[in-house]
Order: structure tokens, then sequence, then C-alpha cells
């Protein structure tokens, strides 16, 4: 079976809900960052990145969101979470998840962990200062050049909403407001109403 | 037929060796970035992130090293690029490109494109400062955790290999002595042997 390692406050949320979209047969193991799981043994044994999410399948571990994703909607076809015959459709969503895990979470990630990035307390806050400004960039391309609608792709929902779903979430705490992009902001209230994205936030409220 | 949008110096060298490796027909079309051509009007109605590479297509544009390198892969499928017909094996060839670009190249992009995360001089400074140690980081980490060898995946050329090859170059830069990994500074070595590469080098030489 399936193991998902995820954290409450991480961008695993993302796969977890495809997941659940896709009716897979899962467990879901849950780490506590705060008393850093991630680095301990047992974890490192899994993901030597000390990084979540890593899914645990019965030939080894993948890590990364763009690519726990893809495996999810490749091995389970008939959720059609992706097109899977079609080569420029599914770049078209790589793109798009790339986007997401290359830029928009870095932007992001330059508030609570601009640690990574230097070592200095002020260059940090310098770092911090401007993720508002990166974050309403990529949220303001995601919205005029990316978003189809309703879904992310157009008439079908797949494996980028809940990804953007994730990571659109974390846009007022990083000091944007969240309603400068309507596309985005409906798409967000209409994800929280699929009853595998409510079922998956209820692990990651508590 | 295909078109790469490419620039000297740039992460496109990665699609650009696996579009020739793949027989792909395709035409190569040179940005020069000191000119800011990426952010001229033209280009931006082909990819509004002012970045490349790009890769326009008779069904439209795809962007980001991760979802063209698959989408080369998929429609050149003769070339074997990468396991299509292993939803796991795939997925690891995702992970591995992920891993690359939302970490590798983000460490690596600290040092010349500090400006993106911050507008002060200090602050760009200390991210600087900092390069080497992420770079060698992430580098260890593959090194250790990630190549199989003799290729990233193993027996079997693929998809990892150019885009390692062409972010593994950016290490001596960035202040990393490339010996001290020897399985990726070998593969390095053998990459620059296969004519696919030493004829896309070309382009970039001069």
């Amino acid at each position: 079976m399936l193991k998902l390692f995820y954290a409450v406050g991480s961008c695993a949320v993302a796969s977890h809900i495809a997941l659940e979209e896709a009716g897979a047969a899962y467990e879901a193991v849950r780490l506590d960052l705060r008393a850093g799981d991630q680095g301990k043994p047992d974890y490192l044994a899994i993901n030597p990145k000390a990084r979540v999410p890593a899914l645990a399948t019965d030939r080894g571990v993948l890590t990364e969101n763009p690519a726990i994703l893809a495996f999810v909607a490749q091995s389970h076809p008939s959720a059609r979470l992706a097109p899977l015959d079609d080569a420029f459709a599914f770049g078209r969503i790589q793109a798009f998840n790339s986007y997401l895990c290359s830029t928009v979470h870095v932007a992001h990630a330059h508030g609570l962990r601009a640690y990574r990035w230097a070592d200095d307390p002020g260059a940090m806050a310098e770092m911090r200062r401007k993720v508002p400004q990166n974050v309403a960039e990529c949220f303001g391309l995601i919205e005029r050049t990316m978003f189809e609608g309703p879904w992310v792709m157009g008439e079908r929902y797949s494996i980028c909403d809940p990804y953007l779903f994730t990571v659109a979430g974390w846009i007022q705490n990083d000091g944007v407001d969240p309603t400068r992009f309507p596309k985005v902001w409906d798409h967000q209230q209409r994800m929280k109403q699929r009853p595998a994205v409510d079922k998956v936030l209820t692990l990651y409220r508590s």
C-alpha cells in the first residue's frame, strides 16, 4: 500500500488531496516538523532530503509534488486527473506544476525559510520584505496567463488544482490580499467544497 | 515544426540537448538576455514569464525544463529518453528533474540573480556568500543518494542526464570544486563526448 509522509503546514497537502481524489489505497503518516521528525534517521532513510511530501511505494520512494502528482494520475487512470495520452496537454500540466515548485513555492519560502539562503538576520529580513511583491507577481501571472477556468487546465479537474489550491492558501500570510486574483480566489472556495479536499484538510487542522 | 527559444548561459541547454538526442525536427531561436530580448513584447507573447527555455509547438507553448524534457521524451518515444509505460520509473525521473529545478537551480541562482529575492545590496552579498555551501549540499545529496550510474537513472540514458549536465556545469563558477563529486564529474566528461551534446554546446560557445 502507498504511504504518504506529510506534515501540517507543508505543501504535502497537494499530493495528499490528489491521492484522495484518485481513490487511492494509501496510509498517511504524519511528521512533526517542529519536533524535527524530518531530520531523524528513520525518515532520512526514506527521504534523505529531509522534506515532505514523500510517497513510499512497493518499488521505492518518490519525492517532490510534481512527480508524486504525475505518478498518482498515471497509476490511477480511471480518476482522469491528467491527460495521459496527450504529450502536449500533459506537458502543460507539468509546466504549471513546475512553475509552482520552482518559482511560486520558492518566492513564498523566502518568508519563513529565508535561513535557507543566508545566515545573516538582516539579509533574512530583507528577503522577507520582498515576499509580498514576488508572490503577488507570481499570482498575477497565474491569474492573467495560466488559469483557464473553471479549473486550472479548463473544464477538467487535474493534478494542477490541488497544487494551486495549496500554494494559493499561503498568500494571505505572505502579506498578499488573495481577492486581488478573482479567478484563483474563486478556485480556492470551490476546492474547499470538494469532499476529498475537506477530508484531507481535517487532518491538517488538528 | 518545434521552435526552441534559448539563450547562452541559460538552463535552456538541457531541453536543447534532449531535442537533439531525440532527433527532433526543431528550430533554435537565440535570445540575447543582456540585450533584454526576454522582456520584449514579441517574446512576452510567447512566454509571459520572460524566461528561457520555451518550446513553441503547433498546439501552443511549453515552458519549464521538466515539462519540456518530458514532452520531448513522450513525443519521441523511439528515442527512449524516459520509461513511458512505467509510472514509478517515470516518477523517479520527474522527482530528479523537479529537484534540479526547485532546489538546485534555485541554490545556484542566489549567486548571479540574488536581486530576485531582495533589493538591498548587502542582503544580496549575504545570499551570494551562502551559494557554495548550498550548491555543495545539493550535489552531495545527488552524488550519495540519487545518481545511479553510469547515467543518472542507471543503465539507460534519460532526460535527467542533459539536465544534470547543465546544472553541474555551473558549480565551479559557484565556488564549488566539481571533482568533490566523482560520479557527477565523470558524468560531465562522458556527456561532453556525446555528439548531440557537442553539437548543442557549439551554439552556446559563440
